[in-house]
C-alpha cells in the first residue's frame, strides 16, 4: 500500500527579520512555502469550498487503521477492501472485501452492506464488526458471522466490552447493559432529571463519557447526575406546529449545581452500590479510574471551587471511602483531565498528571499515596498519556510540546534514566497509532510544509517507510502566503500570531484586516499544522484582499499553568491587552490600511469581538461575534466558576467583563450572530446585548441561525461563512 | 378661549395633471401647499424628530374639552386650570385653576395633585374626577369634594357608571364591581385560562372591551372567555435573571378556538345568568346591546366561518333565547361592528349598520326584526354612527365618506325626508364632540393644508368661530412637497397614492424610491389629513432623498365592501399587484431611479414587502419587512379565518399566500425586523422564514427588538427609525 502522492517542488525558506522601528514587534521566522506548479491557471477558493463538509479539499483521511493484538501487523481499508501490512516487511495483502463479506453475510442470513464496514482484527482470521446495532464476530477462514449482542434502537453512548462483548448504553435517562442477548436495566430513574451513564460537568474536566467498565468487565461504573435542582433554561423550537418549549437544566453561575455520584453495578449480583464520596453534593468527580484488579475506585474530588483536589480511593465493592491518597492545591484553579494510569507490572504504581509545577507533567505515585518521582519536566508539558511499553513497561510514551510549543510529538522516557526519546521524526502536529509492543507507530501528521502524511517510524524515532502521502489538493488553488510572527505582551510574555497575506500580495498597497480571535482556554489557534491551523475560511478571506490575523493570547492552550491562569477571574482582560498588540503590530506594518481593521470570532471569540470593539472604541471597523458570552453570570457553572469564581465572590471581575455595561462605547459596525437553540451560550446573552444597544440607541446588526445549537454545523455553516463574509465586504 | 394661531401665508394650487405616455396612470389632482416663510433657514428634520414620542413636532391637542349636560357650555382646560365657554356667545369664565382644586382637595383630607386632572363637568357647579383610583364629586359652590367609589390598585377595564357611581373592573381573569364603597367579585374563575369582563376575540369584530352596564346600571353584562382548550404560544422574557416562558394562548387558524359566553350580572339578586347562546361554542358573539329598558339583550351570533350572522334577541332576566330577528348572510364574509342604536323615543326600533350593499350603510329596524327601511345608501360609507337629535330624535348624525373616500365629515340624515346636511364645513379628516341639543359642534380636523384645527360650527354646517388654530410647527422644516395621485388597477378599481418628494426636488435628478407598504383590512394611509396620512417619519425619508410613496391597495379600508373583499383567500394577490401598478407608475417617472426601488412595512405590511419582494424578483433593491405574517397558518383564527378561511379549507390559498415556499425567489437586500415578545404575528413567523433562508443559503439581514411586542413603541422607535434609514442608505 505504499502510495507516494505526486511529489512537487516544495521550497522552505527561513528569513530571519528584525522589525527595528518597533522594538516589541520581532518578526523572528517567517515560513515562506511557494508551491511550484509551472505556470497552470490556479483555482479560486469559494465559500463552499471553506466548508468543511465539502471533503474535496480536505486531506484524505486512511480508515481502519487499526494494529493486530499481537505481532508487527496493521490493517487499513482501501477501496472497500481491507488490508493487512507487515510493519516489518512492508509487505501487503488483501484481508477481506465488500464481495466476500456480503457472500458471508448472505450465508449467515445477515442483510447485505453497500460499503464495508470498521472491522477490528484481532488477528488474521478472527475480527468483529458492528452493523447498525448489532455486534458480530467474524472467523474468515470458516466463513462464521456470529452475533455477539445487539442494542436497542434507542441506545446512545454504546460502550463496547471487548472482554466479554457485553455492552453498556443509555437509553434517555437510563443505564443498560446487554448481557448474552439480554437487556437489563441499571437504573430505572422516572425523573428526567436524574441521567445516568453519561458525561458529567463538562469536557474541560477531561471528561466525555459517563459509562467505565471494570478491568474484565464484570462490572459498570457509572455516573450518575442528579440535575433536579438545577433551574431550566427554556429553549424554544419553532419548527412545530405551533413553537414549543423544552427544558434544559442550565446551571448559572452562583446558582445551584447538580449533584454527582460514581454508582457500580455488578452484573453477577445485579447489585448497585454508590461510591460514598460525600458531601458537599455539588463537588466535581473526576478522573475516575478502576484499579488494576477492579477491587478499588479512585475518584479526585474537587471542591466547587476547584481549587482544592483530593484523589481518594475506594472499595469497589462496598463504595466505602478506604483514603485520599493526596490532596493539589492551587490559588487559582486545580485542573487535572487525565485519569490514573497505573503500571501494567505494578498494580500499586500508577502516573499522574498535574500541572502543578507550572506545565502539565507526569508524576509516579504508589496507591499510598506517596510520590515515587517526577517523571518530566520543563517549561513544556504533556498532552497526552500514550502507555507503558518495552519489556518491564517501563518506558512510557507520550505526546507533549518538548519540541516547541507549536508542535505535538510522541516521545517516549525511559523510566530508569529518564532520558526521553522522540519518535515522531517530522516537526508539526501528530496522531499516533502504536504497536502492541511499541516497537511500530503509525505516525499521521500535518505540519506547516505537509497538509498530511503518514509514515511508519520505529521506537528510536527512525522513519521506516511513507505510507500515504496525499495531494494536497489546496494546490491547485490560488492562496495567500502563511506566516507565524511572534509578538511581546506588555508584560514580556512571548505571543505566536499567524498572518495570511491575500494571494497577489503587493506590498505596496493597502489591506485591511481580518483579525479572527477566540482567545479562551483551552485552545490554541496557531500550530505547526495545516495552513498552521488556520482552516479554509480564513484562507478564502485572505483570497478577498483581507490581511488575516490571529494571535494566541495569555489564557489560550499549550502555554502552562501561568500563561492560561493569567485571565483568572477577568476574562476578558489581559487577552484584551494581548490582542492588541497584534493590532498595534499590525498598524506598523506599511500595507495594512490602520482604518480598516475588523475583528470576528465565536464563544469566547465572540466575547472577545464585542470585548475589543468596546474596550478599544475606534479600532475596530467591524466586528462580527457569534454565540458571545456577554456576562458571564449567563453563564453555566462548571467553565464559568472555573475561570471566572461566581458573581458573589468576585463582583469586580463580573462587573468589568460584562458587555452590557459597556455598550455605550461601541462605534463601528457589529454584527452578532446566535444559535436560536444554544445550549453552551444561552440565547439569553446575545439577546440581552441587543436590548442593551437598543436601549442605549446603539445600532447593531443581528441575525440568527433558527434551531443551530453553539455552533452552525452542516451546510449551513456555507451561508454563515457568506453572511461574515459580506458583512466585512459591505462595512469595512 | 378664541386664539387666532399666527396666519401664515398659504397657497393651496390645483393642478391637473394628464399622464400622456401611460394612459393608467393619470395624475388628476396634485395639491401643493407652499408655505411661505420668508427666506428664514428651514430646520432639517431628524430621526428624533420623527418619533411620536417627541410631542414638540406634532399639533397641540386642546384637552377637558366636553359640553355639560345641559345649555350650550363646555369646557376645555388651559395652564392647569379649567374654563367653560358658551357657545352661543362665546364668552369664557374661569371654573377652576389648580390652587382652588388643592385647597378643596386639601380641606376635604385628599393629598394635592401637580396637574389638574380631567373633570368632567355636569353643569357649572358640579363635577367629577378620577384620582389614582378613587373617584370623586366635587361641588364648587360648597368646597366639597366627597368619595363615590374607589377600587383596588389592580383593577383594570375600570368601567364607571355615571348613573350610579358604581364601577365595574377586572383583575387578572376575574370580574369585579364596587357598589358604595364594597367590592363584590362576580367572578371567582380560578383557572387563568377562563377570562371575564375583557375585550374577546378581536377589535376587528368591532369589539373593545368586555364590560356592559345596563342603562339603569342595576345589571352588568359581561364577556366570558373559556380559552382553557386553546394552544399556548410560548414567549420568552429574557430579562429575568433565567429566562422564563410566558405561556399565551394564541389559537392559529384552523385550530381549536376559544368559547366566548355573556353573563349578565344581578347587583341586587347578586346572581349571574348566562344568555342562552348555545353552540356551536366557537361563535362569535358581537353587537352586544342593552335594550333600552334594560330586559332584553341583544347578541350578533356569527359562525366561526364569518359568512352567517344572526341578531338574536335574549331575556335579560333568564338569559332565554327570544328570537332571531334576522340573518345576514355573505359569499365571502360578514363584518358587522357596530352595536344596535335604539331611537330614543321608541324602544322598539334601532338603527343597524350593515355592509350588506356593498358600503357601510345604515338601516331602521324594528325589535320584531322588520326592515323599516334603509337609511343610507351610496356608494359611500358610515364610518360612525354620531347619536340622535332633534326635538323627536329624528335627526341622525353620523360620520361618513360621502364626499369622498379620503375625507371623514360629520353629517345629519333627517329620517322623514332622507335628507342629508353635511355639518362639518371644512374638507379633511374630523373628530367631533356634539352638544347635548345636537345644535353645537366642536369640530377638530386636519386637512391637507392644516396640521390640525378646532372650529365650533352649528348643526345647519354654519361656521361660528374658530377656537384654535395651532401652529403647525412642520413649516419651520425643510420638508419636501407631498402629492396625490390617482392610479387604476389592472381591473380598472381606482386607486389612490401619495408620492413625498424630496425637499429641493429637482426633477432633472434621479431619485431612489422609498415604497411605504401596509395593505392589509381596515388601514388606509392615505387620507385628507395632516400630512396626507403619511406621517414624519415618511417625510424624514423624503429629507434623506428619498422618493416616498405609498398606494392605497384594493384590500383596504374604506372603499366598500367588495374593495376590501378583493383578498378574501388569497392574502399577498391583488395587492400585490396594486402596489406593482405604483411601482410601474414610478418607473414611467423620469427623475425615479428605477434600479433603486426599496419598500418597506410592518405587520401585514411585512407579509406585502416580503411578498413583493418574492413574487417580483429583481424589482426591488431594498425591503425591510417588520412584524411579518410568513404563513397564514401561524396566524389566529378570528383574523386570519376571516380573510384566509382555515388551512383545510383553502389549502391552495394558504400554499400561494406562504413565503417559506418562496424563498427561492428573494434577490435583493431584505432586513427582517421582529419584536421577541410579539402576541400578534408570533415570533415563529420570521425565525421560520430566516430558517427557510438558511436552508435554501439565501442571504437575508435580521434584527429583533427583545421585549417588544408587535410594534416597537416608546422611544425605541427611534432605533427602529435609524435601523430602516441606515438599511436604506447602505444597501440602495
Amino acid at each position: 500500500m505504499i502510495i507516494f502522492s505526486t511529489l512537487r517542488k516544495i521550497n522552505t525558506i527561513v528569513i530571519i527579520i528584525k522589525h527595528l522601528k518597533m522594538k516589541r514587534f520581532i518578526v523572528i521566522t517567517l515560513l515562506l512555502v511557494f508551491v511550484t506548479q509551472g505556470f497552470a491557471q490556479k483555482k479560486e477558493l469559494t465559500v463552499e469550498d471553506a466548508n468543511y463538509m465539502n471533503a474535496a479539499l480536505y486531506p484524505v483521511r486512511i480508515s481502519n487503521l487499526n494494529w493486530m493484538d499481537k505481532g508487527d501487523y496493521y490493517t487499513y481499508a482501501k477501496d472497500n477492501a481491507i488490508y493487512v501490512v507487515s510493519a516489518k516487511r512492508g509487505t501487503e495483502k488483501l484481508l477481506i472485501d465488500l464481495d466476500v463479506l456480503n457472500g458471508d453475510l448472505h450465508r449467515n442470513k445477515i442483510d447485505s452492506v453497500k460499503r464495508i464496514p470498521a472491522i477490528k482484527f484481532s488477528d488474521k482470521d478472527n475480527c468483529k464488526f458492528k452493523l447498525k446495532n448489532n455486534y458480530y464476530s467474524y472467523r474468515l477462514s470458516t466463513n462464521q458471522i456470529s452475533l455477539l449482542n445487539s442494542v436497542d434502537e434507542k441506545a446512545e453512548n454504546k460502550t463496547f466490552n471487548d472482554a466479554n462483548n457485553n455492552i453498556a448504553y443509555t437509553k434517555d435517562n437510563n443505564l443498560f447493559v446487554v448481557v448474552d442477548g439480554k437487556e437489563i436495566p441499571i437504573t430505572k430513574d422516572e425523573n428526567p432529571g436524574i441521567v445516568n451513564g453519561q458525561s458529567v460537568h463538562r469536557n474541560e474536566f477531561g471528561i466525555s463519557g459517563g459509562i467505565f467498565w471494570s478491568p474484565n468487565g464484570d462490572k459498570i461504573a457509572f455516573y450518575r447526575m442528579d440535575e433536579t435542582m438545577v433551574e431550566d433554561y427554556p429553549i424554544v423550537d419553532i419548527t412545530t406546529d405551533i413553537a414549543t418549549v423544552e427544558n434544559n437544566k442550565y446551571p448559572m453561575a452562583g446558582r445551584t449545581s447538580h449533584h454527582v455520584t460514581l454508582g457500580i453495578y455488578n452484573i453477577e449480583t445485579a447489585q448497585t452500590v454508590f461510591m460514598k464520596t460525600g458531601e458537599p453534593l455539588d463537588q466535581y468527580l473526576t478522573t475516575v479510574t478502576w484499579g488494576p484488579e477492579g477491587k478499588y475506585m479512585y475518584i479526585s474530588l474537587l471542591n466547587r471551587d476547584q481549587n482544592h483536589l483530593s484523589l481518594n480511593k475506594y472499595d469497589a465493592q462496598t463504595g466505602d471511602f478506604i483514603k485520599t491518597l493526596f490532596e493539589e492545591k492551587d490559588d487559582k484553579y486545580v485542573e487535572t483531565e487525565t485519569p490514573l494510569y497505573f503500571t501494567p507490572n505494578n498494580p500499586t504504581q500508577f502516573v499522574w498528571i498535574s500541572e502543578r509545577d507550572g506545565f502539565m507533567h507526569m508524576y509516579l505515585y504508589n496507591t499510598d499515596g506517596k510520590l515515587i518521582k517526577q517523571i518530566t519536566g520543563g517549561d513544556w508539558l504533556v498532552t497526552a498519556f500514550k502507555g507503558f511499553y518495552g519489556k518491564k513497561s517501563d518506558n512510557i510514551y507520550f505526546m507533549a510540546t518538548k519540541d516547541g510549543y507549536l508542535q505535538n510529538n510522541l516521545y517516549s522516557i525511559d523510566l530508569k534514566n529518564s532520558e526521553i526519546t522522540r519518535i515522531t521524526p517530522d516537526h508539526g502536529t501528530h496522531s499516533t497509532i502504536i504497536s502492541p509492543d511499541g516497537k511500530y507507530i503509525i505516525d499521521a501528521f500535518s505540519n506547516t510544509e505537509s497538509s498530511r502524511k503518514y509514515v511508519l517510524v520505529n521506537e528510536k524515532g527512525k522513519y521506516l517507510r511513507t505510507l500515504e502521502e496525499p495531494n494536497n489538493i489546496l494546490d491547485e488553488y490560488n492562496l495567500g502566503e502563511t506566516k507565524l510572527i511572534d509578538l511581546t505582551a506588555e508584560d514580556g510574555t512571548p505571543l505566536k500570531a499567524r498572518i495570511i497575506l491575500p494571494p497577489d500580495f503587493d506590498e505596496n498597497k493597502k489591506y485591511p484586516v481580518f483579525l479572527y480571535v477566540y482567545g479562551g482556554p483551552h485552545a490554541q489557534l496557531i500550530t505547526d499544522s495545516w495552513l498552521s491551523g488556520a482552516g479554509l475560511f480564513l484562507n478564502y478571506m485572505a483570497t478577498k484582499g483581507y490581511i488575516v490575523f490571529t494571535v494566541d493570547n495569555r489564557g489560550s492552550a499549550n502555554r502552562g499553568r501561568d500563561f492560561e491562569q493569567a485571565i483568572f477571574r477577568n476574562c476578558g482582560s489581559v487577552e484584551v491587552d494581548d490582542q492588541m498588540v497584534g493590532v498595534d503590530y499590525l498598524k506598523s506594518l506599511p500595507y495594512v490600511d490602520a482604518e480598516r481593521i475588523g475583528v470576528d470570532g465565536w464563544s469566547y471569540g465572540g466575547f472577545m469581538t464585542i470585548s475589543l470593539m468596546l474596550k478599544h472604541p475606534g479600532v475596530f471597523k467591524v466586528g462580527c461575534a457569534g454565540g458571545p458570552v456577554i456576562d458571564w453570570k449567563y453563564y453555566e457553572i462548571m467553565y464559568g466558576e472555573r475561570y471566572m469564581d461566581t458573581p458573589e465572590t468576585n463582583p469586580e471581575g463580573y462587573k468589568n467583563s460584562s458587555l452590557l455595561t459597556k455598550v455605550d462605547s461601541l462605534q463601528g459596525n457589529l454584527l452578532i450572530i446566535h444559535g436560536t437553540s444554544d445550549p453552551t451560550v444561552v440565547w439569553q446573552n446575545s439577546l440581552q446585548f441587543i436590548k442593551a444597544c437598543v436601549d442605549n440607541n446603539k445600532l447593531v446588526d443581528y441575525f440568527v441561525y433558527p434551531g443551530h445549537g453553539h455552533n452552525v454545523r452542516g451546510k449551513d455553516r456555507v451561508h454563515l461563512y457568506r453572511k461574515i463574509a459580506r458583512y466585512f465586504d459591505d462595512y469595512l
